[in-house]
């Protein structure tokens, strides 16, 4: 074990503050990661504040990590020290069911464990994030990354990049389509920026008319204002796939009612309450409303490969390891674009 | 044109009495059918009720229509007189948009003309349905009746058989699929049958323990009391495909968690309210919430190709015409097993 020195609430009402905690050593197929950034995400809020009611404190929060290998297990076969390394929201499942066996690892039937607030099967106790200056992960959960993108904003394709991108796949987006993206935060413009990069014809909903520019810079190739009732009719029955990023409760039907026949809504926002669906949407189109999960490892390597062969990033701010509770007042509000990232560089060397 | 006797609403309120009304001679591809049987369909009581707020009166009812043709147009290749013919949902569509040409008209995307209750593109006014002595159809949306059926139990096929086989192939349910069928009414008992037929192990889920030995009489290998939890929960992420044929308010979200990764559950019946749809359910197992509407029309010649084979037909309550408000009472207390017919010979001569 090592002394590791992170950010970390200690109760729902707590603010995140320095903490030493304990991590395993590098086992025999583990890395260590010396982290360089971490992308806040709405989950790190909402898990340190207790609002999923799971919490088990202290909590690290912490699951869109970029760094630098710092040590290798005798074991490991893909990485060397010295190497750039990823991590996202995952670091470990049971490697034996039907989901992990086809690469879905996210779906994992016996239980993810996740980067953090997980039951750590390896060394016991809880997984600690990244908002902390080292993680050790089995390199069968740590992601390359490519050599040609701004190390800082490739930190939220771990979280907000495989999120949006494995729907886009599953339901084969591509050229000659046209797909919605619902809202403009950390999720919607990934969102929009794969798409486009996909080839579909990409549209984005919001409510704010001040995000209509950037949606447009991002790759959008037209916006919609969703409190618009005649912008919003003159889309009905044309989308082949919506991708909906709003957490917050709203109106499901109104872009159930913009799909084509056939096609699907998925849900990648989680909001807290039960959406009130339209059953006569769904029917009368046969119509599909679903969700998805983050997204597999394999999936989430070639996520990073297809950001690197495009040139995709995050739109980043910059923040010190102090500022997160700014930082976390902010994403409530929306009021960032479009990700925090946390300088690593800025974390105490001792808590 | 000739005068034709049926039963027919004149307001929300009035019962269903006898009324002479217009049909069209046989155009060119038209058959006319002397109609010997028809079904009570729910959906019947709706318009006739004007439960929908779009009732066009007077209204007679009927999409479940099995008879013998009188007369044929002189282009009609299908049909000679004698024939046994069928008539379900639909007697028209655009034909010729993206949905028609794949031969999904109950998706027609310019507007299916509906058996009852729809404008008429051919005659003008409005469709009347099967409460009737004769109805006049285009041969493109007649069907033939496999010759060894009973023919009074054949008549619910053409919208109950059809609404609930439709999305059982679409879905691809088969041999070693677990299949669930939500409610034991005219749409479950159907579905129950069918895909029992196809070959997957089928769950019944019912809230009436006294309903338990007719479902596995019908061909259901396990019956859940959806009431119990405990049996519920014996059945969480097991299922690759739910039909849900229930039209009354219900807890969806207790049926989307027994469904597998990547599985969908599909609403048939229709409920009026939303139903409020936990997005974590969707979400963590990427599952699908989807509807579906009758079927095509070449997809319920197969239905109906099927059922020959495989023997199957409705388990009917068969009844004079008389008595159809009897019959509508007892429909919204679910007390049928498990359909109405009604007697077309029982209909008087004149109104």
């Amino acid at each position: 074990m090592f002394t590791c020195v992170g950010y970390s609430s200690t109760s729902p009402e707590a603010p995140l503050k320095p903490v030493s905690f304990e991590r395993r050593d590098c086992g025999p197929t583990d890395v260590q990661i010396d982290i360089l950034y971490c992308g806040v995400c709405h989950s790190d809020l909402h898990q340190a504040r207790n609002e999923w009611q799971n919490t088990m404190y202290p909590c690290v929060p912490g699951h869109e990590i970029v760094g630098k290998i710092s040590k290798v297990g005798s074991a490991v076969t893909k990485f060397k020290v010295g190497d750039l390394a990823g991590v996202g929201c995952l670091v470990d499942s049971c490697r034996d069911c039907p989901s992990c066996a086809e690469g879905l690892e996210n779906y994992c039937e016996k239980g993810q464990t996740f980067t953090y607030n997980s039951e750590d099967k390896v060394s016991g106790g809880i997984t600690f994030g990244g908002y902390s200056a080292a993680v050790v992960v089995d390199e069968a959960f740590t992601l390359r990354i490519p050599d040609n993108l701004d190390l800082a904003a490739v930190a939220p394709l771990l979280c907000a990049g495989i999120t949006t991108y494995s729907p886009l796949k599953h339901w084969k987006v591509g050229p000659g389509q046209k797909v919605g993206i619902v809202g403009l935060g950390g999720l919607g413009h990934m969102a929009v920026k794969l798409a486009h990069a996909m080839g579909a014809h990409t549209v984005l909903f919001t409510t704010s008319p001040d995000k209509v520019a950037d949606a447009k810079a991002l790759g959008a190739d037209e916006v919609v204002l969703s409190k618009n009732p005649d912008e919003m009719a003159a889309h009905a029955n044309s989308f082949d796939f919506i991708l909906d990023a709003v957490a917050a409760p709203h109106d499901i039907n109104a872009y159930l009612n913009l799909l084509k026949r056939d096609a699907t809504l998925c849900q990648v926002g989680a909001p807290d309450k039960p959406l009130a669906t339209n059953v006569f949407s769904l029917i009368f189109k046969r119509r599909n409303f679903a969700g998805s999960l983050i997204g597999g490892i394999a999936e989430t390597q070639e996520m990073l490969d297809f950001c690197g062969q495009h040139g995709i990033t995050a739109d980043i701010e910059m923040i010190r390891m102090d500022a997160i509770e700014d930082a976390f007042a902010r994403m409530v509000k929306s009021d960032v674009k479009y990700r925090f990232v946390i300088d690593m560089k800025t974390l105490p060397t001792a808590a």
